[in-house]
């Protein structure tokens, strides 16, 4: 399985990790913001300077074959073979794609992930997903590769925003309300005004902990790696209505107003405690704020849950929780009961 | 792993391996030759009518990362989702780009091989590499995912000609000489001007068996899986050597004249007994002929092996033998050994 390094001091650990693996030529994989607001940070990496470079356009839109081609040409014509390493320096798009590239590559080649967000590092860098979008769906190609090592240090999250911060922060909540309620106390204290990078950095560890924990159980999502999928369902129509309507959201904002929609549809299919769900939906809304949606919303909403691939037969699955830390995968919501959980979210949210 | 069948009624072996396979909907891959000759014989099938076609030109050059999209898109388009299921009908070209595209649906999805040539049965279809051409290499991008099914009938055998017989052949002697004393004599005293399909479907099987006991000890090739390369070093470097003059050779027939040369290496290496080595080698001038090399090609072909992905630094790798059935992997030649070893291929060829 996979490494997870803490860094404190990332040049040393990038070398420490690369000096581990016994290879012959190395890449380095950026896009064009992480090439100028990354790179700067670990360019005096003799071992880093070595590298020959490869750099694509960046947003998870250019998450392409047309750019995985870029990858896999460069790796061909600059004489990689099948015991070169390539190292992705970037946020989910960038580990995604290049994770995708190295394990395609003479059928598979060893990479490292840094992810340069934090989104990136407590989710798309950590458990193997590796993909590209096309025709449109998201994922729709890929495999599960996992990185030798994923190296996390939040030097790169400076440069993120507030926005960005809080977009990785939902996937964080999220692994918390899964695995216990003292991560979930420990995550809704956290001041995300006034950020402790240092004390964000431990969190972010224990967080990635929990899903390389899960992970390792099933890692090709047989099981209990849905436990992974708590408000995604939601999050997936909300990002895609957003879409529809040419305004998207991030990623981890939908996560956020998803998990208000599931833990309320866990309240009442698994009798999650309703003195759990109103703290954690009064953190989220103070926090995220509201995604605009109406009751007249509600049918599209509901039509784009069908076209998700985790659902058949027009049945819609949700992971959801009976209490913090236990999680309950596989489970069905009709119609009805979805609209009373967006009436729920706008009452929450102040719609 | 993957099962193996033997058929005897292909019709009904489809079918039962597919009912045995919980999926949600069936796609058929052929090329533009086996949608024509080798179709019909499976077209009776309920469960085959139903299945949604895709068809991509034939041959080794449009195992490109276009027609991996044309497969991909039709999946897409045609609602493929994870629980669907892929049957490639065709030789190594459809069997090594449906088995990647199957790899990469949707993160892997299962698939059944039906070997439509002798060289696909023993070769390709069996043991998990699958892969395209890219950028002009062979297999330069791939992935290790073996199909579910390889259901195996010499029916389809019928219409490939002599040389499309001979070609598959020259793996199953290779089977044999990393196997055993037994299988080689077996496979030696089989007359290939007569065929019996019966009795060739016995030894396909027998030979696939030998391929398969292999990869399950070694799935990614770090060590024993390397005996399958017996011959292919030499073979390949003629292969290529035979398209840069524009007259490309079939790649069982390089396989056959390789291993005269890696034979003739493992007597001067490894002590491989001399009276077997002129055995084997008699078998494979009276059926193969010769490939047409002289003296001032030997730089050449000396130059290709340092291509070959196998070599790192100049060194060439070869997989030798010290007896039938005692593969000696990671030997090295040094220039005048392989000179002297090419020497003994052309008188063995009557050049």
């Amino acid at each position: 399985m996979q490494q997870i390094i803490k860094s404190d001091n990332i040049i040393e650990d990038i070398e420490k990790a690369v000096r581990s693996i016994n290879y012959d030529k190395l890449y380095l994989l950026t896009d064009q913001n992480t090439v100028i607001n990354c790179y700067p940070l670990i360019e005096k990496s003799r071992i880093i300077q070595e590298a020959v470079n490869i750099s694509i356009p960046a947003d998870d839109t250019n998450k392409t074959v047309e750019n995985l081609c870029k990858v896999w040409r460069v790796l061909t014509e600059k004489g990689a073979t099948r015991h070169s390493l390539l190292i992705n320096l970037g946020g989910g798009m960038v580990t995604d794609l290049g994770g995708f590239a190295a394990a395609t590559f003479k059928r598979g080649i060893k990479y490292i992930n840094i992810p340069t967000t934090l989104l990136g590092a407590v989710d798309a860098a950590v458990g193997g997903k590796t993909g590209i979008n096309f025709e449109g769906y998201k994922n729709e190609i890929g495999s599960f590769y996992p990185a030798d090592y994923v190296i996390i240090s939040t030097d790169f999250f400076h440069s993120l925003g507030h926005k960005g911060i809080l977009s990785g922060y939902a996937e964080m909540i999220k692994h918390a309300l899964i695995h216990s309620e003292a991560d979930l106390q420990e995550i809704l204290s956290f001041p995300l005004n006034d950020i402790d990078y240092s004390r964000l950095n431990e969190l972010v560890f224990r967080s990635v902990g929990i899903k390389r924990e899960i992970v390792e159980k099933d890692p090709f999502e047989k099981n209990i790696r849905k436990a992974l999928n708590l408000g995604h369902t939601t999050a997936h129509a909300f990002e895609s209505f957003a879409i529809s309507k040419s305004s998207p959201i991030l990623h981890g904002y939908a996560v956020a107003w998803g998990i208000i929609v599931e833990l309320y549809l866990s309240h009442r299919l698994c009798g999650f405690p309703k003195d759990k769900l109103q703290e954690t939906v009064r953190f989220i809304q103070q926090n995220y704020g509201a995604f605009d949606i109406t009751c007249d919303n509600y049918e599209q909403l509901y039509e784009i849950t069908g076209h998700d691939k985790k659902n058949q037969g027009g049945i819609i699955n949700f992971t959801l929780l009976s209490d913090t830390g236990t999680v309950q995968i596989d489970q069905t919501a009709d119609k009805e009961l979805f609209f009373e959980a967006l009436d729920f979210y706008r009452d929450s949210v102040g719609l």
